[in-house]
């Protein structure tokens, strides 16, 4: 499977012909209930193809969060199933929003789930949480590069929760017993910042295929590592509803290599919905918005 | 739903009855292969069967690989759904290992998937990743604790590769924009500890319900934070295969109430199989080897 295009290249290709705009297909309880839709399988079909419907085009990325399928369990993830299948039979980039992190074959088996050609899961990425460490995700950053899809690491969160333990000191407690510190890394900082570098080493070791990225809030003021040399896709919640303006974005990522960092949206966009025309519009608004902060230029 | 036993109280019940041994259901392609299982769902049902067949009296908590029934799907999570059904129905304790992790919302959804007695997955805890935060997590434990429902967090995990963001050191770069320290904690220390304090601090607030789990390897040396006064219970993989001895045990788990501690065995055990009597003998072994280390008694 070596010699397909690059995670990264796909994504800098789709966004420079539709937008940075990543929607989120969040069908929460509350998103249902306010689209007027029932809170099982069927509305979660109806929700998923109104948000195909109304994003094609417009946002040329999808991030399906796992979480609103799986609260149906079985059922849901059938659902979930057909959905990322016809919105990659559209031609759009699909992002599985899982969050899954594990160690040797548990990591081997979520990169089988949500990244192999013969799951009816695979999308073209998967996000994932470091906390049992970068190294303990090799699998999934494997399957990824040999298949042309993207592991996107949550580094950075959007959220205040875990700032404590995102910008906590690596190295610290000198010498404490059985750390490993990750490959290629030496010195002290952030443990973002730490994962930040590790991710950009990752890259570069495989030859610049971009297959591993990293979350970024679009809330947060920049640490002291460059974006620019990340070689991977950022995936930056957080605009609107969370407080992310178009100020954070342009500082965030304004040494980013155009077509390289996503603008996921949710809420702020769903909220317009059930209406498909009203959501497209929404969309567009949205689109337009975020591309004038990152100082792009659409065709 | 207040009245119900805790989660730590069921588990120290089942724990003084029948042991703390912890029997991984971890049906991994090469697990199946090796016990001429198809890799499939009648496989991962035929599995499932075997392992409550063979650990129920000898292993009163089942824990349950969620990876390796989600990467066959929503088929996969099918039988996962009859198989904790069936567990939980024998009367034994199911943990989902899911290590599930997010915020607001969606952590309410995997709340809902995990825990809710509605739910085909509902199980009697789930585990989870603090990287966004512990308070991130606050809808998993609010629902937990209003069912007798437990979420094991993993803070010290057994593999090496994630010890250098758990030993970080907290506060470290002081004054850190947008840093927001956990509810009750002060000064430094490493993020494992931290967040071991703090989960104290969760078990405490809510009158000592135990709703509040961790997960502390076998293979690793004893921290700061002094275990005895977690007052939730303890999930502690790496026991055998992966090098945590009954050495390691007794010095990690031994000023922690009886009943408290669950050794999670899966591969050493799970080696054993297919044959549900050779499954029985190897976790009666087990068994007895743990409860040595732990020093407690066995009626």
């Amino acid at each position: 499977m070596e010699g397909l295009p690059s995670f990264r290249d796909r994504v800098i290709d789709a966004v420079t012909r539709g937008g940075p705009l990543c929607a989120g297909v969040d069908p929460s309880a509350e998103l249902l209930a306010r689209w007027g839709l029932p809170d099982d399988d069927s509305g979660l079909r109806d929700f998923s193809s109104r948000c195909l419907e109304a994003f094609e085009g417009v946002a040329p990325v999808l991030k399906y969060q796992v979480a609103f399928f799986e609260r149906h369990g079985a059922v849901g993830i059938r659902v979930l199933e057909e959905a990322i299948a016809a919105a990659r039979a559209a031609g759009s980039i699909v992002i599985a929003d899982a969050k899954r992190g594990d160690i040797g074959s548990t990591a081997a088996a979520y990169a089988r789930a949500w990244l192999d050609p013969s799951s009816r899961l695979c999308s073209d990425a998967v996000t994932a949480l470091p906390y049992m460490g970068l190294g303990a995700l090799d699998p999934m950053f494997e399957l990824a590069r040999a298949t042309g899809g993207g592991v996107i690491v949550v580094v950075r969160s959007s959220n205040p929760e875990g700032r404590w333990i995102q910008t906590a000191g690596v190295g610290a407690p000198a010498g404490a017993p059985g750390v490993v510190a990750p490959a290629g890394v030496t010195g002290t900082g952030t443990v973002e910042d730490t994962l930040l570098a590790s991710i950009a080493g990752l890259n570069r070791a495989s030859g610049g295929t971009g297959h591993v990225g990293a979350v970024v809030g679009a809330t947060l003021e920049p640490s002291a590592f460059p974006l620019g040399s990340l070689g991977g896709v950022i995936l930056s919640p957080g605009f609107g509803v969370q407080g992310g303006t178009a100020e954070h974005l342009a500082r965030l990522f304004g040494g980013c290599e155009p077509g390289t960092v996503l603008a996921n949206v949710s809420r702020s966009l769903l909220d317009a919905g059930p209406d498909v025309d009203s959501l497209r519009t929404r969309a567009t608004e949205l689109r337009a918005e975020i591309t004038r902060a990152l100082g792009w230029t659409l065709p």
